[in-house]
């Protein structure tokens, strides 16, 4: 008997719970948990179940799809560690935080490696015996550094997702079509306030009497993909814009963690620019 | 066409769901929202659905009983605006946060009346055009007082709560059993951190950095019952305890609207001392 | 024997504490709380101190301006309740938890007048037995009716602060200059996210899992005064933007209250369109 | 010119303020920050300023007493790192927090070791090459094991704190009073509710709705000493024990570490078992 994550989105339509759990009652499985969400508005229809038995998955994924109107998605997942990459330029608060979760074993995660455009964090990722690839930007143009970063990605194979533990370049459209629905960004402020650079400099001129992080799919838009998690904390007028920033990377830590946490558990529906999470 | 609640707790077993969402499928219902939880520690089932359609509520009660385990309980509610008593001593924010959401017709509930030991609130309440009795307590013992508070409340018919907004009294047994579950009340702590009286001043003497209030039901042990919601605030040693208890009481009234608006929701389910709450 | 707050805004040199405690010493004022912050990329001193003892206000006040730089301000202010007016639209949380906590005390502020450009919040208003005042924009240009307005307002004497309580319509330059630091708003998003109409339906379409509220001074440009109080409010994939928007209003009622509290109590400093609080 | 920041702790009397300004200002020294609080209740004067001159330490501190009531404290500290010893017993994600905080250089301290009674954290110390010290409990009885963790600790000289990141056993009043107000403990609750051990386990057990964990200085008695830092995070139903033990680690690891930089910027004062922060 073994665990599996089932993941459905479909339109709409009157007794979808009553199909699927149909099917799950004649497989004889056992239902661990189950969340449904239906958006009104879209008439969109999501539903994620953990369940509990002994199935052939392909054959689970074809009686479900059977019952579902056409352009449904179903994915049945049995639960393993993914396979992630991490981007990161030179601070090492959200990275740090991601390498001691995965060395408690907290993470469903392997880390295949970390790649940066500097070197100052390479003693600190290969002390956990993890690869760090740097690849300097200096003297190259974005596409030609991008294309660089793409090779070292694209060595490893089966990666489930790229997280941007505060990489602080702009990706053209060609490397984000590339890992679509793929990258985890953490932007430094609290979106949509304060797109673009320096979030806490901006923050600190408007007098701002909170800050905070999002973390996101990164697609075309900078800093316009769909939100995972946002979390914030109150600052006063005795706040720097130094010590928001100081003060902030407790925040971006906890929120890009949390948001990779819930990827890995394959817990996020993406849809209209928009996450579901269960 | 008409909204209903359906509201099951049941012994867990393999296909429940299936079983019940059969049901609304045969009965043409359309589920607007659902929600499932099982506790495996107590191996107990709860499902709260919002369905749409044409049905005859004991009908669809027995239907959903028959394929249910025995000792199951199943609700199917219309929603309508639920009965409730107010007591209170002589703080308004609490009632005065009700009353406000009362009279903007947010909430699903008509007011029978307010009860309380002092006419202090009279002028505030009667401005709404809501009864205000007065019971005091001087020169009764406990059970005489409580008995004519009793008398106050059973004039009213159909109670489905009875709200205690800062009501400074203890409650005897008696009068908590007479309203097992319909009983709700903030306590101004962060329960069961200073459980009993003036537990602002015991947060004061203990130094703490952060005050909370607790809605709960009541059961027959002091600040004891289960719990429906919770919030905090931060302090620090720069509040006494005299401004803890009014910084508090933003947390409190919040906290008890947010518990009342679950109740009158149907949106509690309760066992074991706990609360589940969709 | 009276309290005083004192209020000092002067750029920053070195003694400023040394000078001005100098002056409470030799005028024999306890100290109750001393407040201070130094912006050191302005070079500005702010200073609030509550002292208590028997003073001449124009004494005590010539004699700190004295000892400090050229083109400070000093203000020596005797506690009592200020004059505010609200102005409002259609909703009532707002309005209605001032009006509680006004009933109840806890507020150092005299209610001169609630107006409207309806009449819907009038038999809530008047059982409170304040005046209401309905000046209607029907049929009126913008500059019309603002005009109408200033003389509702202008029949009233020595107003401290306006309170937009919700209120709808935007304000034009000439209203704004006309009460320049006087008036509070609420906006019922975390800005600067959401300038604007609807900030609930901007939220939701873009997918927040945090929705806030801020409360600010209002100067000419459109929700981009100086920032008072902030507060925020976590929300899910499954609020629609009207729920957002119900849900929204707890946060919008608390953070106006908390920052009319602020600004009744001395607490409040504006520069830079910036605020220091005290 | 360097920084000082200066400490002083006394009995309240009329112009401390301007004496100690007085001071500060015939000293030639800037203040850069400047923090006050009378504690009324118990007539106690707290001040902490941060000055910028050239200074004699010894010359400013008696300088300072002699204008001081008797009793006072006067601490002149000149920034610098301070010495830290962490406890652990197996958990990574406290320790592992402040091992990447120091790391990064965020943490004024040099960490001089890590000591266990387990060895399972000695491969993540090492890493960053601090000695990690084992001292097995097995087969010792409490005070045999705490005396050898003693000499452990007293090979190091000039310890200004101790920390406890999830030391999971009791420490003897012998141990508590050989480092007082240098020992810093985590605890996973939100003290004073769930004091002792399992908490988690029996804030699932009373159906709580928010967890929490509070820093705080270890004396005597279990889990009652002078509370430095609290945090809370929501939790509902479906969170079993282990996971409101795992979620609960997040502000576990964060409450610690704000505490222990509140500690080592020389923020905290402690009296009558509370604490005092700037």
């Amino acid at each position: 008997m073994a665990q599996y994550r089932v993941l459905i989105d479909a339109n709409d339509e009157k007794g979808l719970v009553h199909k699927v759990s149909s099917i799950f009652f004649n497989s004889d499985l056992n239902i661990l948990s189950n969340s449904e969400f239906v958006d009104k508005e879209n008439n969109k229809f999501f539903m994620r179940s953990v369940v509990d038995g002994d199935i052939n998955k392909k054959e689970l994924t074809d009686a479900i799809e059977a019952v579902l109107p056409n352009d449904s998605s179903v994915k049945v997942i049995e639960p393993k560690k993914k396979n992630i990459i991490i981007m990161a330029t030179k601070e090492l608060h959200a990275l740090g935080d991601i390498l001691i979760r995965h060395e408690s074993g907290e993470l469903e995660a392997n880390i295949l490696a970390v790649i940066s455009n500097y070197d100052k964090l390479e003693s600190l990722v290969t002390k956990f015996e993890i690869p760090y690839i740097t690849v300097s930007h200096v003297d190259l143009d974005r596409e030609a550094h991008e294309s660089q970063v793409m090779q070292a990605i694209d060595q490893f194979e089966d990666i489930d997702y790229i997280v941007l533990a505060k990489y602080m370049r702009i990706l053209t459209p060609t490397f984000v079509e590339a890992y679509e629905n793929k990258i985890i960004n953490i932007h430094h402020s609290f979106l949509p306030a304060f797109i673009g650079a320096n979030p806490y400099k901006q923050a600190y001129d408007r007098g701002v009497k909170i800050i905070g992080a999002t973390a996101h799919f990164v697609n075309n838009n900078l800093d316009e993909g769909p939100i995972i998690a946002q979390e914030i904390k109150h600052v006063d007028h005795a706040y720097s814009w130094r010590d928001m920033q100081r003060s902030g990377r407790d925040v971006e830590k906890i929120v890009l963690s949390r948001a990779l946490k819930l990827a890995l558990e394959d817990r996020i529906f993406v849809y209209a620019n928009k996450t579901v999470i269960f």
